[in-house]
């Protein structure tokens, strides 16, 4: 089905399909260059990054149990492979699925929509902030979902991720997480989507205590950072709060999506608490959110579609693929996007030590699709971002940029 | 068959399948904390680790060749992917496998018996070294098998391995490795295995000599050291003999293995002698040895198999996979072992330079495993382990410890 | 067919394939013990080489559309897996292919050769030269190729590979390149090929200045080097130019080639011309060249076969798979090449600025290629190396060498 190759046993107990996700992205960060200026960001990379190389193999055992096996060649150049998912789902009770592995659990409605099929390059910089603290792709997960007409709920029990840097020397984190979808209206024209996420990171990972370097104000940090939503060369985050000890984070918010034929528009706000431990000088428990409003036009007349079982979109329908010589030109889609983000906390506090400066950013994205097939797409996204960062918590000096970015995404799948 | 999907042409000539093995471990090092003491491993990690994650191919071609190319993406966290088999073999002559390439080559019982069916988490410490020596898995290896209804027999010159550092100065190790068994007994209900298994290391990895750095005694290192049997959260070697300058290694040991039904046991020892070089303060050339036994009961009555093209062991069958709906449960089964490995040799000696005291340790196992189906295993392993280490060849003080453990493993293959 | 499985739908509109290549090659520089020289490469490594393992899919789509996701695994010890292909193809127009990701572009007769299929174990010196500034494997690239019963051609614009040390901080490098080729006499006992290559990088990878340590005669900065023609023991090259500041490099040279029935002969010239930038102490622009003749005789009577879509020649036919059986022995071959490489360039300049010393070698290679089945290959090359390079662009000392070496390649794909 859709160009993917599946393979199935006469009696249907057991199906195979290789995974292939490729995502080559090219793009430019256009930056002024007035100087002298403060910024500490004069000039991002230009240049190609694989987004996403996926390999790897999915299918159906037995009935009742589905596996994904996934590796990841992604990367700018000279990257390594390593894995991505490797997931065990048992689907033995109807309406249900429970989860085991490394998966990439849905928290969110923007990150359970499949990476082959978000409106544009980057997903929403707070989606990504709080996805990173207990959820997000090849998190160790233990969980359940369930899902109907008009609902979609889940629960996960969470750790570490396979491929962010290991505490080598201490425990894992550990965290919880719900979300729980329903869609009000739910027919041929008309979707309307309302839904809800909290999010609890009860144990931070831990490093050992190791006298003279590790103390015990560095035993359990966080640090948020995200970049400003494109990746083009390989470009990295420049909003970051730097490490904060903690006892524990708590995420809340919420999430509402409409689609009305071949218009949809979708929005998230969320926010990030905090709660310091073992840093007497800050009496202040820091706090940060973000949210933004996507929409978007399939031109060509096409719907997104809702996928149950992940509680969000998924692509339009590719129902003319690409074939000049029968006048089909595939599906095309237009996207825009303002995307909010805050990781600054007690900014002015007397108390300097209250203060965390990880820098706010504003990104206005317009985008591109051409879907020539249900598995080739191309993307191309324009965006304004504008960066304001101070020097540090002391140092007012303004060291963020505001430019523009211009760039694409070549993607095939199967 | 068994869940694994499995391709093949029209006359049979040809064959294809995917590999995959996903193994998921977490488990806790459950040490006391009374101090001050001696330890060196006070705090030893919890934690996650993906123990194995091949993604690969196999298949035949011609009729009479065989091959296996998989990769490997296990580790903790941010792990890279590397090679784990390239193998081609020849089947052409009945009863006889010509193997080359890289791979894991039947080197004493256990080694002999697939990861998916071992019994309990991790195989005997000194199963681990003596195939860490000559064998092992990615080991670049040509020899030939033999089997047939009652024996198995295998010779195999071996070099490096693709997964461990590179002489990238010297040039490769040079092995030979013979094994042999026999099955006195052989029919439905009762197998019983004996055999041996004999080793020669006799040109040990060579580094370039380089002035003042690498010495004649630095040239022709081994080192010999082992985990506590569980790698919970990537957990280390705490035995460790250092670095001995060598001429050659000899191994040689027996295996036997007994099963009646539902029951099986199973035991090996192996001694490994070392031949010093360039060392003329030493004046012995150090031995050490480990052994252990090993039983099972199929709780829910199926029996273990028996693999003659490798002479050893395979999983119990599984007649009844996991349905609750019918009231099918899988098959359980329950393990214990003891196991004992010695890494000192000439612990007293009155020459200090003759002492290795690379440390004891012995660990009692208890597991039980679940295969849901014939593609979905849990485990779960209880371990009390007790190793004992004097913290130099001069220093006295005991620097091991002794701890319980408790873990588990979810795997998936196809 | 050839012993690769390939999956097609009931419409052939889709099909499917695994990729699998293993290279591992074993092999001894055999270096006399003359002492004291002043070789700078002494004891060159023996020993295996993974020379490639590559693990993918790739198929058709929607009848138009083909692709290729590859990884590769290859290495000597501990290597890690990386993106190897991901290219995407349309072929709706017919005679036509556009080409668009990470890929080996048709440049140069011997690299349009597949690795399967190539004489003797590595491409001559100077072809890996030209394709490792504007093409090779892992090449971004999006092109053109077209192609008929006597004809091949094709442009391409491309930018970095994948497997190379990336630009962090600039800017991706750009160049263009194009091949054409033509066959003035195409039969069925004769094919003559000729054909011209030209490649032009004007614009080399860019280093973002940075105050005190890259300056601008640092910023766009090329350097040639070779290997011996052979990767024994993970060899690395010998001879090399350095790094020189450039504003662009052109490549220009010729192919040409010979089959009549089981015979075939093929060479190939390059020359390279680098533009100097911002380095006013050097006067001239440095050139470096090198050629080769190749020729091979299918002992067994089969005839090398010609690829269109790649202008280049493949393995000869299989045509008595090997089965001892059945008295079939398989295809042998035997090989022949005399390669030049020159990287030195003003040698003897009176500014020794404009000095590139970068070493020259002659290599003298005899090679024996067994074809068991289509896809199951054993090489055996002997070589007569004689590397020449003077210490440095003022001191004359020969650091050079000569000597033979031995070794062969063990190869299965499917």
């Amino acid at each position: 089905p859709n160009g993917i190759p599946t393979f199935s046993s006469a009696d249907k107990a057991f199906t195979f399909q290789p995974v292939g996700r490729m995502q080559l992205d090219y793009g430019w960060n256009m930056q002024d260059t007035k100087n002298p200026d403060n910024r500490s960001n004069k000039d991002i990379t230009d240049g190609f990054n694989f987004r996403r190389a996926y390999i790897g193999f999915a299918g159906k055992m037995f009935n009742d149990w589905t596996y994904n096996a996934t590796a990841d060649f992604s990367g700018r150049t000279n990257a390594s492979g390593r894995l991505q998912t490797a997931q065990l789902s048992y689907n033995g009770f109807k309406g249900w699925i429970i989860d085991v592995g490394a998966m990439q659990p849905a928290f969110t409605f923007e990150d359970s929509i499949s990476s082959n099929d978000i409106g544009l390059v980057e997903r929403p910089g707070i989606n990504n902030v709080v996805t990173s603290l207990v959820a997000s792709e090849g998190r160790l997960s233990a969980g359940v979902r369930t899902f109907g007409d008009n609902y979609f709920a889940d629960v996960y029990l969470t750790g570490d991720t396979v491929n962010t840097s290991a505490q080598t020397t201490g425990d894992d984190q550990h965290a919880v997480f719900a979300r729980a979808a329903y869609r009000p209206i739910n027919d041929e024209h008309t979707i309307v989507h309302i839904g809800a996420d909290i999010g609890y990171l009860y144990a931070p990972p831990q490093t050992n205590l190791v006298a003279g370097s590790v103390t015990p104000a560095q035993a359990h940090v966080v640090s948020l950072s995200e970049r400003p939503e494109n990746r083009y060369g390989g470009l990295g985050s420049i909003l970051n709060t730097g490490n904060i000890n903690v006892s524990d984070v708590t995420i809340y918010g919420g999430e509402a999506a409409v689609r009305y034929d071949s218009f949809w528009v979708q929005g998230e706000g969320y926010q990030v608490d905090l709660t310091r431990r073992f840093t007497p000088a800050a009496t202040n428990d820091p706090s940060f959110f973000g949210y933004y409003a996507e929409a978007g036009w399939v031109l060509t007349g096409q719907k997104r579609n809702y996928v149950a079982n992940q509680g969000a979109f998924s692509a339009p329908t590719v129902d003319k693929p690409f074939n000049p010589m029968t006048g089909n030109w595939g599906t095309w889609e237009a996207v825009a996007r303002y995307s909010f983000l805050n990781l600054n906390s007690d900014t002015w506090a007397t108390n300097t030590a209250n203060r965390v400066r990880g820098g706010q950013q504003e990104v206005w994205t317009l985008g591109l699709n051409w879907y020539a097939t249900p598995n080739v797409k191309m993307m191309l996204d324009y965006q304004f971002i504008d960066v304001k960062k101070y020097s540090s918590a002391t140092n007012n000096t303004q060291v963020g940029d505001n430019w523009q970015s211009f760039g694409g995404r070549m993607q095939f799948t199967f």
